[in-house]
């Protein structure tokens, strides 16, 4: 190399390091939630010592994964005291009610894990050829998904609800379609919003139990409805005043999703509206970072999915005879409501 | 959660997505690798077909790993073409000497990413409780790090071989112990240096031939001499100037050590020195972040390795009848000197 050539500063292999020890760093966190670490904390326990006994763990070990812990920002340490910084006291407190601890067991799956140890063989063939892609019919991972990503959704579905509150509370009922609708808590949430509205839950038979009895905890089961199957294939029915589709476009490609879309437009009433809740990237794909990120996850893990820009999710739309959708933020959430109205 | 308690930002669990999202990060740079994507982009390759044709993969795949590699800063992007940045190209191009592409099959060899799997039992046991924690005789995978690992330690090296240089080009002879020679880099570099100075190679017998051929490449054979074996059995012999413990110590615990430095002890001249290669973290533990996670990855591959800190080696080093050690940061490299000498 010239000097000519050579960098302001010198060249580090940190970034690679830091990177390639993602991996260490995901299953520390693991191994954390596994241990309820961060309750103990909160709870009291602040030295390797207290905190190990409070875990039933070795000294030795929670002092190590604590500095680990404190390094990649989610505890700080005083001397040899740790303690909860705000956003893990509010996500990884297995007390609070935002916890996310159980969100682990969907996104650390096994399955998913061992689809990144072939990504090469993905970005080979354009997406993932494994057999075993979640996108079968009862997939056992989407019980995982139900039972613990509905805390990361209450923000979302606080949102929807409030959309559609604002424009459907003064109706004597409402109809409201809920697309892989997992927990049920967009739907439940709604149904909370509005006492007249009936909830149609849609989503594989055996991911329809965890929705019903969340339903029915909420005293929702009168207004509840079950419709067991694929998007793709269940007749939706029609008179619907909003349609939601959540967390599932991303799995396949844009005619796939023209495909739904189309279904959904002829299920809606007129001045009907589609909420979709999805990981929306900038038009340059590489920011914001999670939603950019997520593309790669859907490269892992599916055969043709990604994440769609807003001009994708347009043009999605319209196809299907959709008006123009608006992009609505959730942050700090990662994903963000794409709404588009069927015309009047 | 009353007003007063309220955090002044709302809270994210971004942190949290990111830390999970680790483990897909480390796969997606280890694809690049395995594609030898960045090695396309610098001989000209820009677009996601032009790099999918150089890379014999998907244009699909390709666009989607580069923006996610984008996004973890190792690419950057204008319009739909990318580049390198200055890190990328120095270390990840495999035509450069630096390249750390062949150091992923040892950094994400199957054995240490399995034994992360299992990281809560280690917190639990206080040390991984694997059979194969990677310390038994002749493991192969010390033959992928002897292999991978040479240019990382490239700049190591030359450091080593400049402080024995400045103490022993003035003698008519040097008599030097590699401890753990693995690649023979460190060995290799200090020989040529000195031109007079014999080597004597310390590893697992299987992995030393890969040290031997790297010395017979440069012409070193004459001046270098094999000791196969365990650094706690094998006879070291006496009468060396210095004694160069590389990447070894932070796999046991301190009393281990101590014995590993007592034989080093023994087999020093009065005046020579040792020469330790480690990841340092600070007296807190927890800075600098790459040191101090390190000891992370012990917990995590071997039943009682750990990061030691400098007055730790210092403890280590006096037990053994050495001088107390001084620290010679390498930065930006990771790793430091701990130079410890014998008194005369």
């Amino acid at each position: 190399m010239s000097a000519q050539q050579q960098p302001a500063t010198p060249p580090s292999p940190v970034q690679i390091f830091n990177t390639v020890q993602g991996h260490q760093r995901a299953f520390a966190l693991k191994a954390a939630v596994d241990l309820d670490l961060f309750t103990a904390i909160a709870k009291g326990s602040r030295t390797p010592a207290e905190i190990a006994k409070a875990c039933n763990a070795a000294e030795r070990g929670v002092r190590i994964l604590s500095d680990s812990l404190v390094v990649m920002g989610f505890l700080t340490k005083d001397g040899n005291r740790y303690s909860l910084t705000a956003d893990t006291a509010f996500f990884l407190d297995s007390r609070s009610p935002a916890y996310l601890g159980l969100a682990f067991k969907f996104l650390m799956h096994p399955t998913q894990l061992a689809h990144f140890e072939h990504l090469g063989a993905a970005v080979r063939n354009g997406g993932s050829s494994a057999e075993d892609t979640t996108l079968a019919p009862n997939d056992p991972i989407w019980i995982e998904f139900a039972k613990g990503m509905a805390p990361m959704m209450m923000p979302a579905a606080q949102a929807i609800a409030g959309i559609l509150a604002a424009e459907l509370s003064s109706r004597p009922s409402a109809k409201i379609l809920d697309i892989a609708a997992s927990h049920g808590l967009f739907g439940i949430t709604v149904a909370q919003r509005l006492p007249n509205a009936h909830i149609y839950a849609l989503d594989w038979a055996n991911v329809l139990e965890v929705a019903k009895e969340n339903a029915g905890k909420q005293g929702l089961t009168d207004r509840y409805h079950l419709l067991p199957g694929s998007a793709f294939d269940v007749d939706y029915g029609t008179g619907f005043d909003a349609i939601l589709i959540t967390n599932l476009l991303h799995h396949f490609d844009p005619s796939e999703n023209e495909k739904m879309l189309k279904k959904a437009y002829n299920a809606l009433n007129p001045g009907g509206q589609v909420l979709i809740l999805e990981f929306v990237p900038n038009d340059d794909r590489v920011s914001p970072p999670v939603p950019a990120m997520f593309s790669l996850t859907m490269l892992g893990n599916t055969p043709k999915g990604d994440a769609y820009t807003l001009a994708e999710y347009g043009t999605m739309c319209r196809n299907a005879g959709l008006e123009t959708p608006r992009l609505i933020p959730l942050e700090p959430m990662p994903e963000s409501l794409v709404v588009a109205r069927k015309a009047f």
